[in-house]
């Protein structure tokens, strides 16, 4: 859509609001509809090609306006996430259209998802625990589990373990910075041998398990988009009765296209995963896209039911109640920008998008190497691009202030194996080569005048 | 603004961002601003009367765009939170414009809010005993944390609790639906009685009070709009160092006139304070205002510092990093919704649409009190009505029956004291006495056709 044709549809939007708002009264307070109406009123996957504007508006007329706010907003919801995780090819157990127990859910950002990934797995280990040992109380269960992620995790990760009040180890990365799955056994087996195994065999012989409770992979770290081998992670925890969470908060949106997909391998053995639509499929902050594997693990983690909340539907088994897959009790209508986005560029235009901008970023990849001053210091896979000078951290902080003060590009630097480094990201829908040409001009300029300075 | 005005300054608004969108590369990458710099652009206190759109949309070009998203976003938000502080008349140490240490943030929902002063308790309560009590583990005070609250507040509260991993014991209510002083300090004497302190004492003698860390009190309580006897309760928890967080998610708006400020009071003894602008005070959903009295209590409970989300302002004691203060990282620029309707409206025109609401809500109370088939079950205050016919549960659940089929209106019932109850809100924007006149005769309409099947 260009900017003649936002212009127009805008406007006709407002007059939409308008009119909605003075004909209100003429509207029924309450639909008339049945659980589940709307999944048979629109396709059961994500348009190939572009749809016109006209058209993704007189659905809303047809689709939603009958299902008011609610239950438009919900069913709308459980049918995006499942084109999207089509669109994804993520395992049938994740899709709440088939015979499987599984199903999306917007949450508002990664940390939210991570966060109830690991409140579910807690939940579930303690019942685990005390359902073949009565008399171990929830606070010596609690006390015991430890949760797994990355050093290059991110620090949502660190801060849900923090909230859930449980101990979380950082597993250390190989040279890519990814987490291979013998170091994920070797730490599990190192638990599991000294401090919580010793404890429990003492008091409780024959619950070691207990001790291990969530393994958080990432796919394309903050860092430098390093991916974890999901594949050799998955048995493992699948074997010691782990929960996998697979966050993949920016690289997930590049599984849409096939050339990307084998890095999600492994997601067959996941109980959860995450990825945020808003980093990197043209959908506004905040939507954050996740599925879990077993509708249960999640609802049961902190299910209430006051008289206030009660509806005929509750124990129907036909309506989704999100508040319990989430933090917040409200939500607001979020699928509609999937909707609206999905629909306006097709996958093959969402497709186009990530190509591209991977392109852009292959292009300053290029620039980079031909100069013999700098070096890339991670695997340029996606959008973002890890490089420095060669030399010291001292230069490299210098140059980054340099670039930061002179207003024109914006970067944020990283920290790989001890090494102070720049993050080039390539993320705004409007970027091309000009924009990356002209940064890397920027770059090199600035990089003449900070080593023509006399303190170098 | 009437449904013209929205249709003008809709399209005025629409025009505003396609222009911003086309000549987005004219603009710095990076605002040239000293941290702090929007306080002294605006006034210290939300505007009595209305002021006009015009001026308003001059000032997000003077005062905003400048600070682009950040520090725009960060700083209007704590200038609109103190602007909402000073109209509610909080006590000085909950305005951060101040020598005090406390300040405001928006939190999405009032679950938010509850959990994030439910977190920063416990925090507070574990690092205390640990500072006296090294040898104890943090599992271990966990254990014997105990949180209070009222057996009439919202679930939310009682699920903070269950994320937190704490304990949380019910208050019994006084037959207002409210709690008063002697009933917290009877729970809390029987909790350092029995249990909790023999276990201490045997254990680690000298720290009782461990096992008492937080009270959340109601004021509005989601079934009767009850008001927890704050002024009691506060100098019991002040005592017996319990953080006191009050929630007022729904009445806490009224609090912006004179007449409805003393139920507030007690405010002074609470640790933080929560309600909802998107509840009853024309904000969009969603929009939950907090505040807390030192801002290093809930700083403190879950501070992340990786490299890439480090800024220049990190120490200085400038900034306020809101992502310290709340579960998500990412945030909305959810203040421009507060500043613009502070705005249009002015206190005046809040104070104004508030007080028509509790008017109209009396309308409807009288209507109640003058059909003697029914009757009034919790004094009403503000804008929520709980009635029911005399007579059976079965009653009143098949009239709400009757009314939820014919799609006119739309109530949710609450129980108090074993009886099924109706209640009756008033909230949208455009209520007015046709509306309640014509619901009431619906219900009569509704009542007449009940009394007259055969089975009552």
């Amino acid at each position: 859509m260009d900017a003649a044709e936002f212009r127009r549809r805008g406007r006709e939007m407002v007059d939409y609001v308008a009119d909605y708002l003075e004909n209100i009264e003429q509207r029924p307070v309450y639909p008339d509809l049945e659980p589940g109406y709307l999944r048979s009123l629109i396709p059961s996957e994500a348009p190939l090609e572009p749809e016109s504007y006209e058209d993704v508006m007189k659905d809303v007329e047809r689709v939603i306006m009958p299902g008011a706010a609610s239950p438009a907003c919900t069913e709308l919801e459980t049918v995006m996430l499942d084109w999207l995780g089509k669109m994804l090819q993520l395992p049938e157990c994740f899709i709440a259209g088939t015979d499987g127990h599984g199903g999306g859910v917007i949450q508002g950002t990664a940390s939210e998802a991570t966060l109830i990934s690991l409140l579910a797995a807690r939940c579930k280990a303690i019942r685990r625990v005390q359902a073949t040992n009565p008399e171990i109380s929830e606070a010596e269960v609690l006390s015991k589990l430890v949760a797994y992620t990355s050093e290059q995790a991110h620090s949502s990760v660190e801060r849900a373990a923090l909230i859930g009040g449980v101990m979380m180890r950082k597993v250390p990365t190989d040279k890519t910075y990814a987490v291979g799955g013998h170091m994920l056994k070797q730490m599990v087996e190192e638990d599991k041998a000294a401090g919580f195994i010793p404890f429990y065999v003492t008091k409780h012989s024959g619950i070691e398990c207990v001790c291990l409770f969530q393994f958080c992979a990432t796919l394309g770290t903050t860092p430098s988009c390093a991916f974890d081998h999901t594949t050799e992670l998955g048995p493992i925890c699948n074997d010691e009765n782990m929960w996998m969470h697979i966050d993949a908060a920016y690289a997930g949106s590049a599984f849409i296209c096939p050339e990307f997909r084998p890095l999600l391998n492994g997601i067959e053995f996941a109980d959860s995963f995450n990825f945020n639509p808003h980093k990197w499929l043209l959908v506004n902050f905040d939507c954050s896209a996740m599925w879990v594997k077993k509708r249960t693990d999640i609802i049961g983690a902190f299910k209430m039911e006051p008289l206030y909340l009660k509806h005929e539907n509750q124990e129907s088994g036909l309506v989704t109640d999100y508040r319990h897959w989430q933090i917040p009790l409200g939500r607001r209508f979020r699928s509609l920008k999937l909707w609206f986005v999905f629909r306006m560029y097709g996958l093959k235009g969402l497709q186009a998008h990530i190509r591209k901008q991977v392109a852009l970023a292959k292009e300053f990849e290029s620039l980079v190497r031909a100069d013999k001053r700098f070096e890339i210091c991670a695997e340029v896979i996606m959008g973002l691009v890890c490089f420095r000078l060669k030399g010291s951290n001292e230069l490299n902080q210098n140059l980054l202030k340099k670039i930061t003060k002179s207003q024109e590009i914006h970067l944020v630097p990283c920290q790989l194996s001890g090494r102070f480094v720049l993050r080039f990201a390539i993320c705004a829908r409007t970027t091309e080569s000009r924009h990356i040409q002209q940064a890397w001009r920027h770059i090199t300029q600035l990089t003449f005048e900070l080593l023509q300075e006399p303190s170098h």
